[in-house]
């Protein structure tokens, strides 16, 4: 047989989310409320589906490498030259390059415990050392991840803020204070998924010149486009030419691009997005308190919700959810596994939420 | 500054091929005739469009990362089990799928010197060694490439097959004793994009369980989606399993799955593409001759055009044609580089190529 890289020998076949649509046929019934997966149930813009119908009959032609007109349209909405936007397939997508570009056996690259698995996936899959650092209160500790960075001298540090699983988030300060703070060796990945669902005052102002930091931003959230597959990183100008080493340059597909460029010029459907989000946070967390349990704040599309008790029966929650048709994802790991976190969607979904949880939470206690 | 990898520092910011697009903005002129991409200029499928319509309010959902409809109905296709099929961001994503897992340092590679520079760029990308095999009779040269994989002891071997820049094609049963003279140590990597435009007796038959084979396919050149970013590997199942281990799991767009199942369910409308390709392939030629020029025999979507004298004469008519707003490409590295490549079009495209190339000739000469 050929020989697979020793890395490659070393790592498991796995993926970093079990998708609804797996559970789906493995239980060979579908989900009728899918909340899980922090989409956004309220759709995408009808502007971009006019968008995607138009640009539908020329999809025989292989996508413009530079995405000119995507990074011309965020430049002009941010205020950042176009030379500080890199476009990818996603979030996933960019901290697959980025990780290749910065992670080899040698590289220590600090998270928080709990935090975002595909990006521990990457890591992993370039042969890093992962540090990670618990949460405390429900927050990612932010003092804790700068003495892990000087502790391991860490060449990256991975923070999404408002943070994924728990929706908390960091005052603007706190993470200007971070970025301040951070030893210039080591890149500040700051992972924005969730930013347009955040409250303005809580959003940091931050040197986009700053030479060891990169944002990450997302169509897949607010915009409402996940199944695009696009994303972008702004940055200095020189770490993003440097994705041009490695990226797969015709890889955004010629509709995620149409999609994305008619989403960024409907602020007035994004607007009233977010708030549909708002509100659909507001009755999720409703229901939670309805039923005696503790809704987190949520900056973010989703609530993650305390249900008081240890993993063991938030995941008993969760699978008679499951049992009732409610997709619902959970965090992961202890301490923050007391807690199932579900995504805003449509009314519809919600109720279906509503009134499978109290059965839930007696089956979990049963 | 953050410090990238030793690999990352060593590889040069690039890109592959210089899109249409941007040559278009850098002289701020439209082309009249997109030939040189080798995509497919008669477009879509009207029932790939349709599902295109039908799927794009189900954009806010994260596409399924087992691609589990698309690999069952590519089963059904190829009556090859569902788990011997890997889809991926096109051939090109794939490729780099590949050569992650199989490409370090201490690794050797053998291809066609002038064959595909987006897999150059990939095995350069992982640190990899390349042994390039000049072209013979403009043809890859087989055993030039099974004596570089012994004496390199190689692990990968590329071969495109209908050839793409020439358009040439060996015949199945020199493909299959190449399949077979090959150490069971040397990956073949069979990429086959061109295939459905293919006679139907030049395709090998080989076995789909050959431990060190895979075969690539993609909906970029006969299907016409070339802007879905979509195509498919077929190998043994453990070697499908493990692209698992590295790739991003949820980055193939909603939209591109959407596409290529139905574009892969209308076999009808493929079948009068194909036609319409040979036509054009046709077409191409006789304008080659008319103009005392000699069209290379085709099995693929383009035409390889000889056009008698070295690079730099046929790189002065590209550019003459480019200036009468004709886009077409040519192999870069000699003795190819005497030839312009052609691209399959509508025959108005076709036709403004046989306006602008007595002209182009002309002005290559003067």
């Amino acid at each position: 047989m050929p020989k697979q890289t020793k890395l490659a020998q070393s790592l498991p076949a796995t993926v970093p989310f079990i998708a609804p649509e797996m559970t789906e046929r493995a239980r060979g019934r579908a989900f009728t409320a899918r909340l899980g997966a922090n989409e956004n149930g309220f759709g995408p813009a009808p502007s971009v589906l006019d968008a995607l119908h138009s640009a539908g009959p020329e999809i025989w032609k292989y996508p413009d490498p530079s995405l000119f007109d995507l990074r011309q349209a965020l430049s002009d909405h941010h205020a950042i030259p176009p030379n500080q936007f890199i476009l990818g397939g996603g979030i996933d997508g960019l901290l697959g390059t980025l990780c290749r570009l910065f992670v080899d056996h040698s590289t220590h690259v600090v998270t928080s415990l709990g935090g975002y698995p595909t990006f521990n996936y990457h890591v992993a899959g370039f042969g890093g050392t992962l540090h990670q650092v618990p949460y405390k209160d429900d927050m990612a500790d932010l003092d804790g991840l700068l003495a892990s960075v000087v502790r391991s001298n860490a060449t990256l540090v991975y923070l999404s803020n408002p943070d994924n699983p728990m929706g908390t988030m960091h005052s603007a300060s706190a993470i200007e204070q971070f970025a301040e703070a951070l030893p210039r060796t080591c890149l500040f990945i700051l992972d924005e998924a969730y930013i347009e669902c955040a409250d303005a005052q809580n959003i940091p102002n931050l040197a986009v010149d700053q030479p060891n930091l990169i944002r990450f931003r997302t169509f897949s959230k607010a915009y409402g486009l996940a199944g695009a597959r696009i994303g972008y990183g702004i940055g200095p100008a020189d770490l993003i030419a440097s994705f041009d080493k490695v990226r797969d340059h015709f890889g955004v597909s010629l509709l995620s691009q149409a999609a994305a460029l008619a989403a960024l010029a409907d602020q007035t459907y994004l607007t009233e997005t977010c708030q549909h989000i708002t509100q659909a946070r507001d009755h999720i967390a409703q229901i939670a308190r309805d039923n005696g349990l503790i809704p987190l704040p949520s900056q973010t599309n989703f609530v993650t919700i305390d249900c008081g008790q240890g993993g063991y029966f938030a995941r008993a929650v969760l699978q008679s959810l499951a049992d009732q048709d409610v997709f619902v994802r959970m965090p992961m790991v202890a301490p923050l596994d007391r807690c199932i976190r579900v995504s805003v969607g449509p009314a519809a979904e919600l109720a279906a939420f509503a009134k499978a949880l109290p059965l839930a939470l007696t089956q979990a206690r049963g």
